[in-house]
């Protein structure tokens, strides 16, 4: 047993855990991150990276379906394949070796193997015990989550991680919940040519986003050929070399291979939050530092701190830990349910700051404004005839943007414009200023502050 | 001889009369616009709607072919025949009764024919006399302009009317001029199979962006197989049956058709400026309200004051003047060269504010910082291995971005962030929080900020 000595140990080498470590050796510190799987974590390997490596070909290939003269050029058909292959060389094969240039530049120690608080600034990896001067930063994010369901352990489901690094497509797959991962994964395996039926127990996919964006997603999947049950609550299930699912108030179906995602469970459970008087399995609670609200040596970030699971949004408090570590001021100002997110099926669901439905809950006094996201001169070349729908929600008292919300294809990358508006809180008499150039399909904002009424 | 009154006068009917004629209208004034040709103007029929006509469909081929599994599906070859029946559709066969409810939802009254000026608020159009009761505004646009080369107006070269509406691809295209219009054409039309010879007098393409700018396209350029000749003034055209174009200090060159791209003329030269002691053929000086500096019930947007010759800049010049007639206060914020501006080559150049050579000009005490526009988790997905370089300037003294340049394959619709960002003012460390999505190219942003020191 030996025992080391680091400014900073991090406990989980995920996007979070690395930004804060990197940080804070650029800042001089000496760092430890403690990994237990592969550096880089669910996202770069199970989840954000290889999803989007699958989802892109079939994007641009209906894209360029669109548009005439372009579409004549695309006589084949999507290389599944190929798509995997490409996939593979994403997440390099699962070999995490490309990861580690970026740590030692900036002086990391990596250490393998479970991370395990044992007391104070102490955590202990297999037989070291690794001693922290200053912090202890959990970043040990979240597994996917199996529900009690009967027989469903036993079936083998296929959770983010399998479907996203396969290298088979089953020919019919079950999806059950439709969250973020159900609806991305519907769309790339219909593409693929799996018949997918997608199971979710609530009354409409992706339910915390805008009512408008469900049904776009909806309608989308539907015309890819994708079963769609909602309102349907999955009792049982079994395989018998088919996988079986009973469902409440539904006939059974039956598929292949079934994806469980219906949530994440929060890697807190094994991290000997014990030994410091915190309840294993639940949230590192933190205040708006990273600080957990229990020890002034602690710190949480990412998936850990339960505020929200998006991998933006933990290198962001990674960020935040890592200058409140140095000593330099914070502030958070993007938070929770109010975080930027875009969801990447065809079209794409892009959102930041409030819905509807949270703006009333807080009680903002908020009026909608809302336009075809194409129905613009640039929707004339791009995602063309493509439904999709851009609203924002003006904050009145205040005059600032409060929240939006674009749904259509490859609309992603119009976010961001979103993301200034609501985080900067750019007074809407400021915003009617920046001229969207012309044919770009950015005119929807043009079009929303003059239905506004500027 | 018949004499009508109208609250207002608009003489010119291309996107930026239409639009302040159009919130004029809506404002409950009785208004007319006077057109010689089509409503919609030069914008809508012969510049940037059919040349994004003809630019989207080699565009997308292009991305699809970067995607591996996207790229298989490609097997065939763009259908130029059917892009140029897009782009049709897309001018509406150069017949403009679909741009006419806009205008008459509004009471907008269309008159067709040459408006002239003929003294204090009167307008003549033919054997009319239309008087204004508040406003004439001038919104008359520009045509391309045909310098005064020996043989070349006798060539009978293309502008960018003809080229944008062409039935046929020439297989040896001269273009003078490496401008906007220039680089756009030779993209497109080395595209569609022509041999395309590109002739700039001056150092640099498209010479008013960052030289990096100029070199991602000039590379691109040339990897389509353009010829580019830069620094060789024409000296001399001759046509007979193929048209031969002699320069100074290069050897003459030779082609089926010369595109000239060398500017613009401002049609201000027939409208009776005389009439009102202001000078034919040049700009109309205009306040920052759009108001005439001579005459208080003059008014001119768009190209017609000489100030920015974009469309979505003589749009908003168009609300500017209609609010400013409409008495309400009113504010310009947004002007010249310091406009946003999006080229549509593959790459794209989008930019807005400062380049380096401006700001310095202006003496703004400006850090640059500069990462690669895809390099990015995002950029896996998206532009993939294309070149492209995203540039900020940080203005030291104010803590705001004071330009922006971006380089890369579809990279206009991101503009929109950086022209809130510099329009609005928005300070660094705002931007700061504002947090790009995972994975969206979006994150150049982040990566800028970090350069920063952030």
């Amino acid at each position: 047993m030996s025992r080391r000595e680091f400014d900073v140990i991090v406990i989980g080498a995920g996007p979070a855990g690395e930004v804060v470590a990197g940080r804070l050796g650029e800042g001089g510190l000496k760092v430890a991150i403690v990994e237990r799987h592969l550096i880089g974590g669910e996202c770069s390997f199970y989840a954000c990276m290889p999803s989007k490596a699958l989802l892109r070909p079939p994007d641009v290939v209906d894209e360029a379906r669109r548009i005439p003269g372009a579409a004549e050029a695309v006589s084949g058909e999507l290389d599944v394949p190929a798509v995997l292959r490409r996939r593979d060389e994403v997440i390099h094969d699962l070999d995490d070796t490309s990861m580690l240039p970026w740590l030692s530049d900036r002086g990391v120690e990596v250490v393998r193997g479970s991370g395990r608080i044992t007391g104070e600034r102490t955590v202990a990896v297999g037989d070291d015990e690794l001693v922290a001067r200053r912090a202890v930063v959990v970043a040990t994010g979240s597994d996917p989550l199996i529900p009690p369901i009967d027989g469903l352990r036993e079936a083998e489901p296929w959770t983010n991680r399998e479907i996203t690094t396969t290298k088979t497509v089953p020919e019919r797959l079950l999806i059950l919940g439709g969250g973020v991962v159900g609806v991305e994964m519907a769309d790339a395996f219909s593409a693929f040519g799996s018949q997918v039926t997608l199971v979710e127990g609530g009354e409409r996919l992706i339910a915390h986003e805008e009512p408008f964006a469900s049904e776009h997603v909806h309608d989308a999947l539907e015309a890819r050929g994708v079963r769609i049950i909602t309102g349907a609550k999955a009792t049982a299930v079994s395989r018998n070399g088919a996988v079986t699912m009973e469902l409440d108030g539904h006939e059974p179906i039956t598929g292949d291979q079934v994806l469980v995602a219906v949530g994440r469970s929060l890697n807190t459970r094994e991290i000997g939050l014990d030994a410091i008087r915190l309840e294993p399995g639940k949230p590192v609670a933190v205040r708006d530092t990273m600080q957990s609200t229990a020890h002034d040596w602690l710190y949480a970030i990412g998936d850990a701190n339960g505020r929200v699971l998006l991998t933006h949004m933990g290198k962001y408090q990674g960020r935040i830990a890592a200058d409140h570590i140095l000593g330099k001021p914070v502030e958070l100002r993007s938070d929770g349910a109010l975080s930027p997110r875009v969801i990447f099926t065809d079209p794409q669901v892009a959102s930041v700051g409030h819905t509807e439905a949270t703006a009333r809950e807080a009680g903002l006094n908020v009026r909608i404004v809302e336009v075809g996201t194409g129905a613009n001169a640039g929707g004339s070349f791009y995602g063309r005839n493509a439904p999709g729908t851009a609203r924002i929600l003006v904050d009145e008292d205040r005059g600032v943007v409060a929240g939006a919300t674009f749904t259509g294809p490859d609309i992603g990358e119009s976010l961001h414009a979103a993301t200034i508006a609501v985080v900067g809180e750019v007074p809407l008499e400021l915003l009617w200023h920046a001229v969207p150039s012309f044919p770009t399909r950015s005119e929807l904002w043009l079009r929303l502050l003059e239905s506004y009424g500027l």
